[in-house]
């Protein structure tokens, strides 16, 4: 299967008075991920959202977390696809320690794909769709 | 079941350009009601780090976004105990808009008790365990 | 002079692990208590953006960090106007610790009213200045 | 002046709902320049707190907001030293549009020195404000 690697530095602000980082923040980083992937592919959201009248939204997230990250660590963030629909795709995302491969968070996040003005679901631009379920 | 509700207001640093509220703040949120819940019973968190040992860390997290909330909206988090072990609490967690209780997020976040310093598990002060777990 | 109180509590979220809260986060308290004292005058921002067509913008912070606050501590931000032209105003903020009202960290807030479509100067409303302006 | 630049890309974790980069998120990227800037020179902070036991503060912030960054825009972060004591140094941050050059955002920030286990003034490692002050 293709996949995306996508790196993340923890900074400061990422991380919590425990030490690690802050659980919601692995969500970040996996979007960042994400809109990395397609811009990769040459998709960038902002056209997408002017000229195929397109947006993306998160319809469900499903995260463990198995080790915690923590200040100065460089992460990789390995993503890939695991199913998709017509409007829909869901994403295989694991934040790993970049120097190790050591998985830290996994995730699967489901992508819906919008009317960028009636926010009814509407069919993924084909090219993204083949571009993102093409052999790497 | 006992459950509690904590207020939360959408300010502009939870919303993103798309004009709701950013996927991941639903997060902070959800912890925000958790804190507040173990302080109306009685706990605060940094007496537990420091007297009990005890430090919490989330296991998993599954979401389902359901209707976007949007900025100066007010909101509900509402948060109820689904199943509990010696070492570990599975909080379900609805967000809903405050003036219609419309159901907006759901979310079912898995809490681990671990030692503060080894940061292996530990079983839940007995009190606590008690408190959530008690019939409203 | 008038002043308004916003209590502001201290989450993980806030904090990074310095054990503190992260610098950039006492701004989104400011901007919380600033969107709070127009509520509590009657002025809702989404409503101001819909009917006024006034959008705000900050065009400059002074911020001077003088103590750290901690997770879980219970924070008040007092907020007053120090002067104010046509199309903008200049906030004093104050992050005291609420037990004490020792002062941790001291803001002045530059905004500008702009209109909402063209981002362009735009007079504030006049029945907001004078209720902002007006003595306690 | 020695400076060095550092790219950051908006996401939509760094907007708000106005459309534009949520005013505090300036200073994450600010702080993420001063970051690596110190990792080019060759020092962590993680390092500099286990092994110089030195841990750095901020002191004050002056932004002045000039123009809006938008979802999508690459930045760069260009940042020097304006001045230095024995214990502090005031660190000037652009932010500017990558493509043009044009200047969105800019900043005084004032680091301190601390003992990171006092957080108490200590003089910053000798090594590490020669780096930095060192011409380009």
């Amino acid at each position: 299967m293709q996949h995306f690697d996508w790196p993340v530095r923890v900074y400061y602000e990422d991380t919590d008075s425990g030490g690690v980082v802050f659980y919601a923040n692995y969500l970040k980083f996996m979007e960042r991920a994400r809109t990395e992937w397609l811009r990769a592919l040459g998709f960038e959201q902002d056209v997408l959202i002017d000229e195929a009248g397109v947006i993306f939204a998160v319809r469900s997230a499903t995260i463990d977390y198995l080790r915690p990250a923590r200040f100065n660590d460089a992460l990789t963030v390995r993503s890939s696809i695991t199913s998709s629909g017509r409007a829909s795709v869901v994403f295989e995302q694991r934040v790993l320690r970049a120097h190790d491969d050591e998985e830290l968070v996994r995730g699967k996040i489901k992508i819906a794909s919008l009317d960028a003005s009636t926010f009814r679901p509407k069919p993924m631009p084909k090219e993204l769709m083949e571009a993102l379920s093409r052999d790497a």
